[in-house]
């Protein structure tokens, strides 16, 4: 089998979705660590070689490259059971991936890592004046998935798939660095412990 | 065959990568118009029956309803050539359709929509301070667009998919109230043309 090596920062939700996907088909990946605090997926060797977007998580396939978070999950789930086999779930599946990263990943993830990495003292003036916008954006999307889980188990269709380990990842550390209040979002909690019971789940810390 | 309704807005970019492709693909599709400068997908009916992120566009199909461009435009292709049939090729193509949507979109698209439908005037001063950074990450993602295409005739490997078409949809009008200048762009240009080139091609206007 081709070897898969992820090229990561441990503690990115971005990087965890693609472990926690592995982890749950029971595929085994090697790990590479680069500090992004320190810049080293900037580099002239990452950029020429690994992303030329100068961004992690980056899953090597051989001798080829995928970076996109989303798109390095659905590469190695392609067949697999957490993707629906019916077109329009598939695409469905899709759409929650996409709005993840639209309307969920810039807000919620990137309020944590500003609280919880960066530090809300050492925000530049752009940064500390965009904060409030997206607390709400955020508010607003953990709203949308709350609203949607009261009337169901999973995202699409009646089974776990990738659309739930993509909104997992930032949603259930949302809380780090005091962002987010996940008690306000009941249909959350219910549907962020029945991801974390799944057989052959892994902690984002793991 | 199931009935397919576009609830779109026709001028948008992302509403236009759906048309194009299913003129590409030969599907029909009906056209419902909303007036995103007047609120008409804010209301409560449109958030209650077709997308509660209150948003265009929304693929119907039949009594289903498929929010996220390039999820609807997954739906129309998958199974066609605008699909790569090995599951790498698949996996890059969405690849490049998250990077699209994650560091194209609100870059290129935001800049043309404030510039070209609000009006510099008439941006509210948030809007105003947050213009120069996106019109720098707007040039970034045309620039590494360009050194991707310096080597290729299409984004995934030897043949037009639909990572293409979600790249066009914006970066065709990118010039749109004075955001961009491809002229700066060369391969992009080139590339722009092959698209255009395409037997069944619908301009945005169309």
């Amino acid at each position: 089998m081709t070897q898969l090596t992820l090229h990561e920062y441990a503690l990115s939700g971005n990087c965890y979705k693609i472990r926690l996907t592995a982890a749950l088909l029971g595929i085994p990946l090697e790990r590479r660590q680069y500090d992004i605090l320190k810049g080293e997926t900037r580099t002239a060797d990452f950029l020429t070689t690994i992303n030329a977007n100068g961004r992690i998580p980056v899953l090597q396939v051989g001798d080829r490259f995928l970076p996109e978070s989303n798109a390095a999950s659905f590469y190695l789930a392609d067949g697999s059971p957490l993707v629906p086999a019916d077109p329009f779930g598939r695409a469905d599946m899709l759409r929650w991936m996409f709005w993840e990263q639209y309307n969920h990943e810039p807000n919620v993830a990137t309020v944590r890592f500003w609280l919880a990495f960066v530090g809300e003292e050492r925000l530049t003036p752009q940064q500390r004046q965009q904060l409030p916008a997206k607390r709400a954006a955020g508010e607003a999307a953990l709203r949308l998935m709350d609203e949607h889980l009261e009337r169901r188990e999973w995202f699409v269709g009646g089974a776990l798939s990738l659309a739930d380990l993509a909104l997992y990842a930032y949603t259930h550390v949302a809380e780090d660095g005091g962002g987010f209040r996940l008690a306000d979002y009941p249909a959350v909690r219910a549907w962020l412990a029945r991801v974390a019971a799944q057989p052959g789940y892994l902690p984002i810390d793991a």
